[in-house]
């Protein structure tokens, strides 16, 4: 409703000390008839009422936001029972006059109290009251819970606050995972994003129930040619990254209790989104060829089975082709998962690269992760998944129900990122770089330590593992290396709790240009001998 | 390794019916001595190899991928056991030959064979024969499940594929809930993204522990000023869309089995995030002020409520001051949780706009969330949540652990789109035309329909809903309408199973131009007209 401003508003306080406008006696205003009345109006001098508004109400500001300021300060009042229920208030002149507001500021407060509730008003021309809602029903103030306590979380969310192992370091020499961007095609880029946000383009700024065709398009044709993998545009579902990816096959084909697989030492990300999912994670020990389930495993096999076969994270172990046919072979048995997570297949650097286990049989018992996190930009939050035919119907849907889909335009930016060959020169150039970066760090490592480290994982990605002794407490050093500046993640991050996988440091050499990676490492190789030393 | 491209590779095949290289009795080629030996290394003739290979090889394509279309040849003529183990290959000269290739496209097939397990290879001059750890283990082609059946999904996600209510269909009159992007302001947005992806601001494009930090800022004072929020930035937590924000409420706040309420008819997305995270969901009727759960509801008081208290969807209905204190009131005593859901409070269009419930008391049981996706457009999939101080690290480090922070060169687009004014503008000059199409589209339903149906919802957002008798099909009607090429929403749509919430129609006049909103309002009443007569 809209407060009306006639003269008659303001003919209110019999007891006002004011010269106040004309009023007849018994003219008090009540709610209208047909309204519930829950009761009496009380009156109070209006210059108290005033006092109590003015208290808390502060006018050293921008006169544009004063209504705002006065409804604030009338709320506090009315919630904190300064302004009783039933308390007749001014009206708009008497107030303005009294904190020398405009009128229209005041009709503007009342007006949004009375929509709100916390004022009623009768018929035309009569005055508001405070309602009694507010009073009854005001709920008391409690006690803050200390802001370490957790109170309210529930048991999988303390589990994941527990298991939390991201940091609040995610660059510097030498963080793993993170590729340059230095070298990235900058003006590319925004030349093809400003080209997805014009008027004629308005449809890629919708919702989407499917990701954007050309996009699936140009990804199963880089995925056939790269990665083997005989795969249909229909077959690929775009995501916000790779935890999304799993958080999806994590619900649409596991059930709260049902087993997942993670490798043991692995990526931690992957197992907290899987937890989060209810599922029974269970480690299962990386060697030198991947992933390596005994037949005890076996005996109660999973539902999922997370796997980096490609590029071992954090070891670089390629899972051999015997365990690749082995563990499609159970999996097709057990009716199990295999989510082949190959985050960094682009970027492998001796060999050729290892063909996707996705494409390796007719199996369809493979769910294939990729992403553009590692070869365009960590921040892009795009990744994507191929599912065998049998689910393409299954994650259309459940994405769409679980995330809603969007994000158009930059998918619609990405695809002829790829079909203009930004994409494949970007790699190609970036192979050359971290080749560089990669031998240096390697070179000092080695030089410098020699036997008594072992490094690997250097064959591909962004990071290499320099393992140390069994019996060095690798977390210790990555906190020495951390004060001085060096930013390491000890191997033993990646372990799940309760057992050993030895101790290492894994060293992020792509975001580091070479004349800083060869001080830096000798620096890191000082704490290293010195740790070895004692 | 590099497979060595020597004469004497050549030296093979005493069965040859080709002039072949010179070759000694005896000459052979076994695995090195050291290596592990399966089998016996098995002859055939090199034309018979090399036809087993040629099958299924196509060379009609640009020469660049030859060698990666031999691989997948003579990989398939391994698994396909066409060459079985232990079978000794052609050198590469000869199968060049055979199959008109240039030596080193064989070379390479074969160097990526052998890295992958597929062949082995003797000491330095050996031919390469053909493993056994495929025949060994090759998974059996298995009858591809049929594309209707959703074997190997989840039970919970089973229940989100049959729930699943987002359509193919997001646009068009009168699709609810989509924006108007034909005046976005595309020149800024554009101007403002290029200024993010830069390469000085490489920072941008990183992983992120926490949103951006001048975007919590501009949101904080956006939200105090418009919502009476008293929020820090620090309490802001910026997801991509209102379904991950409802996720990980969900999943940091309730565990599986735990009670949620929501809103019937409510809007059903976040019904299926809730189920999908396990929750007990239980519908609350809402009545013309909003959610009105009963006394036997509060006997089971829920983890989370889910209510719309600005503009319930799809009602429109304004959740009553009394409602309102009740609910944080019972919120409080059983230590529920409110999120709530001010999805359109930017686009209040009569009475003032009402403040949030988060911003309401002391209380700290309510969860806010708001969104870009109706004043700026959806496709964005930003938005964000207000948490209480209590939570404000469990919700840091729950975001980080579910999904990965990112997407910091938008946040900073955005963050700069506030602070420049854009924001406030485009939400101002939207509110008008809005309000023009919104009358339109009601003015030819009472026109032509009067007391037969009652407009509601129009005070805000995107949408007005028009009921019908309870007694009509809306669902029927919807589908008519939609096969002239009208796009509604039946209202039934939005009721949870096995609960009658009447029938109506929720139109989205937002993205349509008057001069279509005006001629499809009149075809559609001619629909309803129909059925009301039928």
């Amino acid at each position: 409703m809209t407060l009306a401003l006639e003269p008659s508003a303001e003919v209110h306080n019999p007891d006002g000390n004011r010269a106040a406008t004309a009023r007849q006696p018994g003219q008090v205003p009540r709610p209208e008839a047909g309204a519930p009345q829950r009761m009496q109006p009380r009156t109070m001098r209006d210059s108290a009422v005033c006092d109590r508004i003015r208290h808390g109400f502060c006018t050293e500001s921008d006169g544009e936001l004063l209504h705002l300021r006065l409804y604030q300060a009338m709320r506090k009042a009315i919630l904190g029972g300064h302004l009783p229920a039933g308390t007749l208030l001014p009206g708009t002149r008497v107030l303005a006059r009294e904190l020398e507001l405009a009128r229209n500021t005041v009709a503007r407060a009342y007006e949004r109290l009375l929509t709100e509730g916390y004022l009623e008003s009768g018929s035309a021309g009569a005055n508001c009251y405070v309602s009694d809602s507010p009073s009854r029903l005001r709920p008391r103030p409690v006690a803050k819970a200390p802001a370490a306590s957790v109170a309210g979380i529930s048991a999988r969310g303390r589990e994941l606050m527990r298991d939390a192992a991201s940091g609040p370091i995610q660059r510097g020499a030498f963080m793993p995972g993170i590729p340059d961007t230095e070298h990235f095609p900058f003006e590319a880029w925004r030349r093809l994003l400003a080209k997805s946000y014009r008027r004629e383009r308005g449809d890629l700024l919708q919702y989407a129930q499917s990701s954007y065709g050309p996009l699936k398009r140009a990804l199963a044709q880089h995925l056939n040619i790269t990665r083997m993998m005989h795969c249909s545009p229909h077959q690929i579902v775009v995501v916000n990254g790779t935890h999304q990816a799993l958080d999806l096959c994590a619900r649409l084909l596991a059930d709260p209790g049902d087993g997942a697989w993670i490798e043991n030492p692995g990526y931690w990300g992957g197992r907290n989104v899987l937890r989060a999912a209810g599922l029974a994670v269970r480690p299962i020990a990386v060697d030198r060829d991947g992933i390596a389930p005994t037949p005890q495993d076996w005996a109660q096999p999973p539902r999922l089975i997370l796997v980096s076969p490609s590029s071992q994270y954090p070891t670089g172990a390629v899972l051999s082709l015997e365990r690749r046919l082995q563990l499609l072979a159970m999996a097709e048995a057990s009716a199990s998962w295999i989510l082949e997570d190959d985050y960094d297949n682009e970027l492998r650097y001796q060999g050729s690269p290892i063909a996707s286990m996705f494409g390796l049989t007719q199996s369809e018992r493979v769910i294939y992760f990729g992403t553009f996190s590692k070869v365009m930009f960590t921040g892009l939050r795009l990744s994507y998944i191929v599912v065998p035919e049998s689910l393409v119907d299954a994650f259309a849907a459940g994405n769409a129900e679980l995330y809603r889909g969007g994000r158009l335009a930059e998918q619609a930016a990405l695809a002829e990122f790829i079909e203009m060959g930004h994409f494949a020169a970007h790699i190609r150039r970036m192979r050359a770089i971290y080749t560089e970066r990669r031998e240096a760090l390697r070179g000092v490592l080695t030089d410098r330590l020699g036997d008594a480290v072992e490094v690997s994982g250097h064959q591909a990605g962004l990071q290499l593992l320099c393992r140390l002794g069994a019996d060095v407490d690798d977390r210790a050093l990555a906190a020495r290396a951390l004060q001085a500046g060096i930013v390491t993640r000890p191997l033993s991050l990646y372990a799940c709790s309760g057992t050993a996988v030895g101790a290492g440091l894994n060293l992020g050499y792509a975001a580091v240009p070479v004349d800083t990676v060869v001080p830096t490492a000798h620096r890191l190789a000082d704490f290293i001998e010195r740790e070895l030393a004692g």
